[in-house]
């Protein structure tokens, strides 16, 4: 198969992580005899010390043309502590995600054996835990109309959903449910958002059409409850953007580090594939930060063009690092592996299977 | 002291945990000498099968009228399943909180030694959890405009926020700091929101007149991650009403109950103290709830009014309950001790120190 990806590193840790899926990209090109054209674009804090705009419009159209987009993270430490900054690297990839119509993020949270002792929820909570969130990307507060007066004393951010924003995502997340537990859990804060009660009407309404389907509704607070008391419940959680960007931070806490999950964000015509975890700017350049989030984007990135075996060589190599415990200090304080380190064992640990 | 003490029962497990409150209280009265006077008036689901409305205008006059609020939980499952229904009984508790400008919800999150077992988290992570979150009640999401478009396809909700709400809660933060570790740490998201950057730029404002303490920020998605990974770095925690709700309800599950929890809502001229969980309604009649979340809630009525000696006699009652093991199901699996049991038990063991 020929693809062309689209390398976005982005800030901090971004481009040292996405380094090590390219490695990986490679391993599978000549292992699988498949050809991959990458290319470099920048983005976020980066773009804009250049162009003043975290998202360039060649980095727009390179994403637009491309097969898919890897992308690293985004955010730095300059614009966070200034509340006065007009400009912030992540209005480029809220923008990205809008151009690209990449309404819904895809984020499994799936224990590890190895680590279970990691995880700062109890053995018997979290061993087992399987679950797959599907948050709305493209709409909701973070995109809303927002205000401040002109003597800046009042603020405000709009949350607004359409029935179709939520039917797109819903109907993914219900045909993702029928080839996992046949659960979907609808998260949403209906006793109190008008726009909750559209996404508990609209998703209800589909429900009827997956009678094979069990299906649930949880507030958003008594989710958050839920998934330290018993994330093993849920299977496929299907949640509005504000919501899932809390639920899936927490969900990922599940495994002791946010360095091993991947996600995807995926549209109608695109897709990109990114680790979970933030731009983690505090250990930038030190050659510390996990790959392997990185590295399981990369695999979702094959098994979206159908190479479910290339996908699986990469799976297994990370098992195999996990194995023979090359992994970083996030997840086993006393290793002396760094970034490269981990990613050149994963990548020269690819093989076909036979 | 001569009180009088409005009793709102609400929906649920309300009027059973409230009950035991009341119990204690009585017993305050007789061995500290003081008259409580209490008047019950019906609220929520309960009031809406008479009136229509779930908080009458008279319980409203009572409520401003009163000294002090004993509230117990409000919702009704009847209204959680029916997306169509045009009133809800939260609506009752939002008007309530409105009308007597309670702005300040203040939940403390101390961890039991003798519960250190029953948290889903490690008990490492756990031990000496000691925070008080601080939310914003009367403003932000859950106030704002609301729309449904008339074809019913699009629904929205706004947060607004203005420095005046913002700051008067800021300052009883920073102030119970004082008498605590002296830190307060801002939870918002201020990366993607214009309300938040508000928060964000008022707060650190007022953090320069709190010289003595130590001030720091986080994003929401980030902070229900720090809850999970390490709860004993809040001291505490200032945020706004969706955020506060999220992660108290989180912050809850740190004690492995969230039948242990009291909490208060304040303004200028009225205080309401009452559990920190739900209605329950699973549980209503069943004699299984916790009532120490009330009576808790009970002992911070009598500090409210400087009867610090009456509430630590409380808390200390509590306490035997906890070492004789007279507590409910949902901390001792084995227990058969009810909810009535357990309000007796604490109520007879209230007594005067030397
Ligand atoms: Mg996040
Ligand atoms: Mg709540």
């Amino acid at each position: 198969m020929q693809l062309k990806i689209a390398l976005l590193g982005g800030d901090g840790i971004g481009p040292e992580v996405l380094a090590q899926s390219v490695k990986c990209l490679k391993a599978i090109e000549e292992t699988f005899n498949h050809r991959f054209e990458f290319v470099e674009a920048p983005f976020g804090a980066i773009a804009m010390t250049g162009s003043g705009r975290p998202l360039p419009d060649e980095t727009l159209a390179l994403c637009q043309e491309a097969d898919a987009i890897l992308f690293g993270a985004i955010g730095a430490l300059d614009y966070d502590n200034n509340p006065e900054a007009k400009v912030r690297p992540e209005q480029g990839l809220l923008r990205l995600r809008k151009e690209l119509g990449l309404f819904a993020s895809i984020r499994p949270i799936k224990m590890f054996p190895a680590f279970l002792e990691n995880s700062p929820l109890k053995r018997n909570i979290v061993d087992h835990t399987d679950l797959v969130i599907f948050r709305e990307l493209t709409g909701g507060i973070y995109f809303g109309k927002k205000t401040l007066s002109e003597d800046g004393t009042t603020a405000s951010d709009l949350c607004s959903y359409s029935e179709s924003e939520i039917s797109r995502i819903a109907h993914l997340a219900f045909k993702a449910a029928k080839k996992r537990r046949k659960k979907v859990t609808l998260v949403d804060k209906a006793n109190v958002l008008e726009s909750s009660r559209l996404w508990r009407k609209t998703v209800t309404n589909i429900a009827q059409s997956y009678p094979d389907i069990s299906f649930e509704c949880l507030f958003i607070d008594n989710a958050a409850v839920q998934m330290m008391l018993n994330p093993r419940q849920f299977d496929v959680i299907l949640t509005d953007n504000m919501f899932g960007d809390i639920l899936s931070d927490q969900g990922s806490v599940i495994l002791g580090s946010v360095g091993l999950l991947p996600s995807a964000s995926v549209g109608l015509e695109n897709a990109m594939f990114e680790p979970f975890h933030g731009s983690y700017p505090q250990a930038k350049g030190k050659n510390i930060a996990n790959p392997v989030a990185s590295i399981l984007s990369s695999a979702m990135l094959l098994q979206h063009f159908g190479l479910d075996e290339e996908a699986n060589a990469i799976v297994a190599a990370v098992h195999k690092s996990f194995v023979k415990k090359v992994v970083t200090t996030d997840v086993l304080g006393s290793s002396k592996y760094g970034t490269d380190y981990v990613g050149d064992f994963i990548s020269e640990n690819i093989v076909e299977s036979d």
